[in-house]
């Protein structure tokens, strides 16, 4: 009796684990492979209260009534939550809308890297998504629109404070103060309690799995290229129609083909729908893609539910100052 | 009787499998993800002749007896067999010596990234491994071993065409020359024979466990930077004694702990030791490390066998211009 009071005993244990000395192991390696997410760096006030108001302007596109908000909504957690987006134009964007909280920073944008910074996705944009025949073309409506103080009130000492370079260091600006901590974070940082068992055990999943190795840094990603497919093809798994050749298209190199960027996972699970062309619409099933298509692993239900759990934990918060302004001046 | 005999030949197609299909399947994979290795660009051959008599010049150096070759020999295919090397100023190299053989056109060398092109890489070996107090003390050295005439036929119609500079310019034009393409190349490029069932079933292995994520490319990898340690420490399987930060010495940003530099795979099956710290001596036991510290995989005897297999088919010859030239002149 005694004996099986102690196999009982044992066997808790067992399937408890040792919690404190586990969530230490698992704390350590988390913290070598991603790390917190760090607070934004301070910032040019004037400059971030100009990005912020450009970035809800709707008035400032081929159209009229297309902004940056238009396809980083906040309600989508800074994506728009549809597989692609009309343009200025009203033609489709030709890949998925990226969420911008945590953008800033990472060392190239968009799904096939081909802007390197903030600023210049945003003036790039000019004649992307908002349509203008050139990026010129936006400076005379910005000017009508009363945006001349504002321009010099961030760029004083500037010959020319209002162009098309000012224009995306300022959305660069406020987009930079879009960062979202959360709870990943705060348990990277020791609270214990901020992790649920089942999150801490897709934590150690997604990590043994192989996922890591692509999704590292403190964004889980955004820090490198990675061909789309390298067991089998993506389509096969997502049943996408268009095969997007993705950074080839860039480069020229057919070592590009199917390459994109690695996307960073912080707020994954408010930023459905998945991959470049949003051809996957459950987080779960997004995961089981992954595993098989990049890492030749075919997932329980149990490792995935896991996995899932722990990237719901990368939620944050919709930061404060990321809302439709009441004042638009 | 008919019935056994359709059985066993089902069981002999089985076993074999149905190469012709197979084989196109698993080469139109590999096409995809890897690519040939491309044969040298045309280069200026005066440029290419200079840079091949300073490469193998071991009197410009701060011990007048060292040169690019020392760690970079031609019998050692372009590495030099040792785990780190001693410089002219008979300390070790902080890491292991790699092979300048494909080197040329990664988007960044050297176990960390820290230089962006081979003319950079050289440049930096003359205060690093040449033991120079500067850059410029090398220049009356190689003025004084007459090299003025081989600057000015590389480099016409410049003011000063012996610099640390061309110099660079010099060395990467001749390592541009070092291409080794081999069986797998021609194997991707059709012909059946090139690769043995056990290389095709070993490449097999390599994409399906994983490997081909990080290495891919036409050298399979050298062109993106990763944690070393996904799973687990890499020194807990390597026995590493000295614990190298890897790229966050570069970037002092903390994420970039222990991250490397994917290496790339073409002739590793002659290039040991293995890592940025020398610390595997045998292929195998390499192939073992990388499946458990980067995948979280412990491979049986036969996948490590296959995949060993596969990357001793990746070995290809030394380039007929990489010998120690019989005139120096």
């Amino acid at each position: 009796m005694r004996r099986n009071r102690a196999l009982l005993l044992a066997m808790g244990l067992c399937l408890v684990g040792d919690p404190g000395h586990a969530d230490e192991a698992l704390r350590a390696r988390a913290r070598a492979l991603f790390g917190p997410l760090e607070p934004p760096a301070a910032s040019n006030v004037a400059e971030v209260a100009l990005g912020r108001r450009l970035f809800f302007d709707t008035a400032i596109s081929a159209d009229g009534r297309t902004g940056c908000v238009s396809c980083h909504l906040p309600g989508q957690w800074g994506a728009d939550g549809r597989a692609r987006s009309p343009d200025a134009r009203g033609r489709l964007t030709s890949r998925n809308s990226q969420t911008i909280f945590n953008a800033v920073g990472q060392p190239a944008l968009r799904w096939v890297g081909d802007r390197d910074t903030a600023a210049r996705q945003a003036e790039g944009s000019l004649t992307g998504s908002l349509g203008f025949a050139s990026t010129a073309d936006a400076l005379p409506l910005l000017r009508q629109r009363g945006y001349e103080p504002g321009f010099r009130a961030a760029f004083p000492g500037m010959a020319e404070p209002l162009s098309t370079a000012t224009y995306g260091r300022a959305l660069e600006a406020f987009q930079a103060t879009l960062v979202t901590p959360g709870r990943f974070d705060d348990w990277l940082r020791g609270d214990d309690a901020a992790l649920g068992p089942l999150e801490q055990q897709g934590l150690q999943t997604f990590i043994d799995t192989g996922c890591a190795g692509c999704h590292r840094g403190p964004r889980l990603g955004g820090e490198a290229f990675a061909k789309f497919g390298v067991v089998k093809d993506y389509w096969t798994e997502t049943g996408s129609t268009d095969r997007d050749t993705g950074r080839e298209a860039v480069t020229r190199n057919p070592a590009d083909r199917h390459v994109f960027r690695v996307q960073m996972l912080r707020n994954v699970a408010r930023t459905a729908p998945y991959f470049h062309d949003g051809s996957v619409a459950d987080l779960r099933e997004a995961v089981r893609v992954m595993a098989a298509v990049q890492l030749g692993r075919t997932l329980t239900a149990a490792e995935t539910g896991a996995i899932t759990a722990f990237l719901e934990s990368l939620t944050g918060s919709v930061p404060a100052g990321f809302s439709t302004p009441a004042d638009p001046g």
